[in-house]
């Protein structure tokens, strides 16, 4: 079912009160990554709204290894959200989504450059119904997104509008959109309508500053506050609270 | 240094006589898989010229959990493909890189969508300094390929076409180009020249027909092989000895 995703993530955050997504990116030796994770998210789980993880912790350890992590955000009511960038031809899709779905996980980031047909398309069907969500990719937040997401079709259209109406289209619950590009977010804005969540990367460690993200209804941050003194304290300036 | 990868591989494909890419793709329980995909590998070592893992393994198991098969492919010689079709900013890509040749990985298969500033250049870089490998997607097998590769863009080139550009003046080692396309297979070979190698997926239960990756170097065959009663017999019959 659309939109129960978006609601548990909506509930989440009404309830801390906080629009941040904490990307847990942990560098460094394998081994301190798990406990440094583990560390982050216990001191910031009442200020943030959703967890994100990525290939910094999935791959060394996949899904068994973050067993540990997914119960502590089950138990805090937090989404989780896995970063994999999907790319792939849907039985492999399918897969990956069937595997996060089993393991805890509430939604996971596709890149919709892969396509509907035999791509991602039967896959967001299969995870809405499994109450699960998808969030697609519009505008990446480094240097070179425009090489991908700011290519111009023949038709006229850069690749990231493209996407963004295949977001609208296909029914995606989000889309990432660089806190970098406040006239990307407007834009996305227009073609995606309200009930299509936002989700802003690129603040702080990356260069974009809070304010940046303003049109966004979620920030995607790690580094800013992973690797912050106070990790608690740096979300809530995130969110405006000092 | 580039080439180091291309070596290891040609020279495990002259010892087995064989120009198949194992993938190891397994569906179904997690808790079966490990021992499916050992199962299959060993029956086939033999035979092949290396093993492609995605996220059917990675992803429950992560690189911790797959030591096991990783082990098996070192004492067999035959290089390992960690096919996670990569395209996040450069520090993931980096860090994802890094986790891969430090388990014992050999090469990576990546998306030149996301861009080489801050995307991939920097990595394929690294990457080559550390002995490893590089294959970038060109064309894949799905119908919705064309939704993304297939694009036009205002230059009235096609997607697949700059990305084979790409593949060529990053330095990557290989390409992936459907083998359902025996005319970008082509038109790839023309832009990526003979040191650039062309990996081909697409055989059998996606539909293609052995022959049709004719002028690729190496054909990517997973079901084929994995549900095979026979697996050493069914890549026997790929590499054309009956």
């Amino acid at each position: 079912m659309k939109g129960a995703f978006n609601d548990r993530l909506s509930e989440s955050s009404k309830r801390s009160g906080s629009r941040v997504v904490l990307a847990l990116d942990f560098s460094g030796p394998h081994a301190g990554r798990l406990r440094a994770a583990e560390k982050v998210l216990t001191a910031t789980k009442k200020e943030i709204a959703a967890v994100k993880m990525n290939h910094h912790l999935l791959l060394p350890f996949g899904l068994e290894g973050v067993r540990g992590l997914v119960r502590v955000c089950r138990r805090a009511g937090l989404p989780l959200i896995a970063d994999l960038k999907v790319n792939d031809i849907e039985s492999t899709n399918m897969n990956i989504a069937d595997s996060l779905l089993a393991y805890g996980f509430d939604c996971f980031i596709a890149n919709p450059f892969v396509g509907k047909e035999e791509g991602l398309g039967p896959v967001i069907e299969r995870v809405h119904e499994k109450g699960g969500g998808v969030v697609l990719l519009v505008y990446m937040s480094h240097k070179g997104a425009d090489e991908g997401y700011g290519l111009v079709t023949d038709s006229g259209k850069p690749l990231y509008r493209i996407f963004a109406e295949r977001a609208r289209d296909w029914g995606a619950d989000g889309v990432v959109v660089s806190s970098k590009s406040p006239e990307r977010i407007a834009e996305a804005r227009k073609i995606v309508g309200k009930g299509c969540m936002i989700f802003s990367p690129g603040v702080g460690a990356q260069g974009g500053e809070p304010e940046t993200g303003a049109g966004a209804d979620y920030l995607i941050v790690g580094r800013s506050i992973t690797e912050a003194r106070d990790p608690a304290g740096a979300v809530r300036n995130l969110n405006g609270r000092r």
